[in-house]
């Protein structure tokens, strides 16, 4: 086994910084060598946060530093593909938050470059790794509810965030509802056939202008002949709200809680449990155990258990979502696929 | 105020015995003077055990009996247009179960026959009566949630029933879904605009063969800008799941558990509670009240607060339901009405 | 079976009024013919309001009356030994309100008087009756836990009853504990050996020129060599909070609840459930359940679940806390027994 | 501030070992530098596993190294007094598991040393830094509840230590209701006045022989005029069941779950939780929260949040419930501690 693993991170927003912070201090085997982000000052202050000598504003001097052995990207998406393709053609494993890519055919050429030069990648597809989930999926796997017929899933911030991201961010559908696509896929252990997508703008009217929806509705149909509907939302306001259920023939699978701690306190108003308000709070451990595989596995020369693969196939899910959505029509993805081709 | 309400009930399956029982024995107000059913025997059993004088398989002569004031009709739903336009005709009022009838255009003329004999209709949208579903109106009405934003509502069924009561149900938006299409109006406080309807098999390969489905999807929109989803389902197994949610601008409601006592076992193969096993458990408040509303109402003059429109108007969601899984898209209420004409 | 029971109610406060209800509407089987208050007006009002022909301030009247069969004493506890005692002589079935007497050498009296007069009583601890309760009952004696070892018990009044109740209460642990004694035999299956009381003044202070307490604590032990603690307070504020546990050697059952309804909001403040407010809602069905049980009973001819040896018992460990809690010391009731005949 | 502190552990059985592990791998500003145990192989594997390039079986030469800042004692309870005492005379700082000591007369010796050495101590009571526990003693500090009047607690282990264990433990209370001791001072903000102490054997006949019991149950009195009880079990087979309550004059708080992981299975069988199974699971954070702080408070100079005077108080709760329990009566503690001095 490899002694520890050279990471930079390129991208220093909150998820970044998170990443780094694991990285530096609780993920075994890694080491944080670089920081990268456009803002040199942000570069300079999370470096020295953390304890790492070396920063920059310009990714290609990370990426081409020789010492470094995997990058994370975590930058905003329409810089994913560039910058994964970058980091391939220079030998470096990838971390990719998601989506894999803005726009699917961007996604082939990462792949591509990913397989052409023998590196590894890993989708920050996080949900895989939380605690919860992951026992469904044992659970699903010793077949304590037998054949899994039905998926549902609710995803749901507390509030949206401004229009600036928005615009950026590929819409409710690649941006959100992405991560409930890679959740069906995983639990469901099947691919998704056909979509048929809704939406609507309830809480925040800028989003009309820029041809997005603040509330979602997909529903999907599997090859194993099972079915799901996956709801998304950016109106919450009580809090982070992200469960799922699995139905199966002998029983039926309910993940996910809102409770942030576990005390009540009764008053003659009732009841009252907090409820967990953000997303860092839910999925704390899951982020610090998806990147403790991912360096486990470059250590121990496996594929990590998220691929690009898996991030192309939820990413196609969220394109045929979002056709379906403008065209107000089910789609099959055997069908579009050939179409798109 | 009326001295007493002399009943009868036609049709005694589950849910006309129900009926009988709690006319029977617990309206306070209301007297059970004759039963019918088309099985003689289980006319005058019902009859017996509830001690009411007089029993018929011909429901002509209970409707025709001039000591009767009120009617319940809880056949099977093809028979509801008819015995409810002659029970109109007859002067009785009517509680009809649901659907209003089993085909649209039947609805008109019930909706005719009602107002032409000025007679008084609610129809059995029970859930309204539902603790938890009222203290839930009771605060949206209140404002505890600010402005209603999303519907969201599961209904799962332990088991089908079987293919012969599937084949003359109605289907899946008619005989099911049509709860939770009344229980948005009731709780939005608004009217659906479109639908676009999605359905399965995943359990019970018989629907194929009829045209059915044993698992929906509902999308909805409403005419003051909110939308929802509405699962049904015949494929629960682990028991009888009601559950509903109203988003709201500052709060969120949610209504339903599946904890059938108050009990909790613990061992080491962890904490189990029992679940609802079938909806006369989970509903039979509900079921005692709409009836104590219904006596209620007539011996006080006023008007039930489940009317025959409102019994129209989930009817019409759910045909067009029907209609948009038919046609694979999105129905705008409006416009169908119009072709329909 | 006797076609009906003909009863009278004595004593028509809170609880006075509810059974007069209950055998009014919803028990099958029996008739309520008269009801009794020293005060004239109540027991007219009660009277009227639910269509009972007779009335009366003198209780000598109904227990003398022969068209009665079944009297339900209800009045404050002081006056329970001797309107028992008459009503037996005059060879009326009983139910007697918790505790059997004021005083345990009363209790003694009231016994041979119902064996003498070969009468039936029934004493009124509800709890028994209440669907998780006896549930709990069911599973325990169906092995589902093993052998019962501890017993534990939670009893939260919301608020203290005025000074002139307790006054007349008996205190703390005749008055309110002694529906925990009861459970404690029931669940357990055994008897109580040993008794140590505890107690003290929180929130009422009025309480300690009466020597009584608005907490108290009982740690017990049982012939089986089981072991418990129950826990009554007039303290809780947030509403009325009842929950027993009993752990056995492969499980352990939790019995309670203090949700009111399956209704609960979200806001950013947390998840809130109404709490029951007051035993009435906690026990409705309970009470229900006991007066059916208690006139099927007396029409079948069988004796009632709850006997006045019940009573009896759970009078005595009550006793014995109260006169642990005095001394300060442990009190093994066998010792306790033979010194106080 | 300090660059950091250099650590040292003495005895690695389950919690010194996990003490090890997080000074080693996630507590920033502290240094894992040697390791002790009697048994110099767990010695030598400890040190290998976590990367410390010193160990010894004897701790005179961990507690003699001038490199060493601070000093974890997690040996078995008796040899605490002892260890505490050099490693205060040698200048090193302490953090020292639960009991402080064995005898009570011991404790005062230890807080000696600490004051005449200068050193600063903590006592690993580590509930007070559950997220839970921390929560509620914020609030009620915020007036939430109002007065706390009465705590409660319940702590149960899924199965008892063997004998040889339980021979050495100090017994029940000393060795497990001296956590709620603790977290009753913290919670309440109050000093325990008196203790009355129940015991049973409950499931484990070999706690006969050595005058211990598996079932504990303390009533105890505030100096602030509250009280509470404590209850301890080694037989709840289900899991690890840790429980508080905390009544106050506005509100209660309830402090605690069994549940393991946010999945739950339903079937015909109902709804299944998986519950907490043991110590580790539960107090993960808490126990890497406490060391947290304690290197914190190191580095900065201040005064551990529970000093060595807590852990005196909370271990003379403890003797004190011990000789109320063997005598049979209530200790008052202020005359217990003066009769004893």
């Amino acid at each position: 086994m490899r002694e520890s693993i050279r990471c930079g991170v390129i991208g220093l927003g909150r998820l970044g910084c998170w990443h780094a912070r694991n990285l530096a201090s609780s993920i075994k085997g890694a080491e944080l060598v670089c920081v990268a982000d456009t803002v040199a000052e942000q570069a300079e202050k999370i470096a020295r946060e953390l304890g790492v000598s070396r920063w920059t504003n310009d990714p290609d001097r990370l990426l081409g530093d020789p010492e470094i052995d995997a990058v994370v990207i975590a930058t905003p998406t329409v810089a994913h593909a560039d910058l994964a393709i970058r980091a391939a053609r220079n030998g470096k494993h990838l971390f990719v938050e998601k989506p894999l890519t803005r726009h699917l055919e961007e996604a082939s050429a990462v792949i591509e470059a990913i397989r052409a030069n023998r590196v590894r990648c890993q989708v920050g597809f996080m949900r895989r790794f939380d605690p919860a989930y992951s026992e469904a999926k044992r659970r699903i796997a010793a077949g304590d509810i037998g054949a899994p017929i039905y998926f549902k899933a609710v995803s749901r911030d507390p509030v949206s965030p401004p229009a600036a991201f928005i615009a950026n961010s590929g819409g409710m559908f690649l941006d959100m509802a992405i991560h409930d696509y890679d959740a069906a896929r995983y639990l469901m252990g099947a691919e998704v056939t056909s979509v048929a997508a809704h939406g609507s703008v309830l809480a925040n009217d800028f989003m009309k202008a820029l041809g997005d929806v603040d509330q979602s509705l997909t529903y999907v149909t599997f090859d194993s002949g099972a079915a799901g509907d996956i709801e998304s939302s950016r109106n919450a306001g009580y809090g982070y709200d992200i469960r799922a259920e699995v139905v199966g023939t002998e029983g039926t699978l309910v993940i996910g809680s809102l409770r942030r701690r576990d005390v009540a306190l009764l008053t003659s108003k009732g009841r009252t449990h907090d409820i967990v308000p953000a997303f860092p709070e839910r999925f704390k451990d899951a982020f610090q155990l998806e990147m403790a595989h991912f360096i486990e596995a470059l250590r121990e020369g496996g594929t990590p258990a998220v691929t690009e693969e898996d991030g192309l196939a939820a990413q196609e899910i969220a394109a045929a979502a979002q056709a379906s959505f403008e065209a107000g029509r089910r789609i099959e993805l055997q069908e579009w696929r050939n179409r798109n081709r």
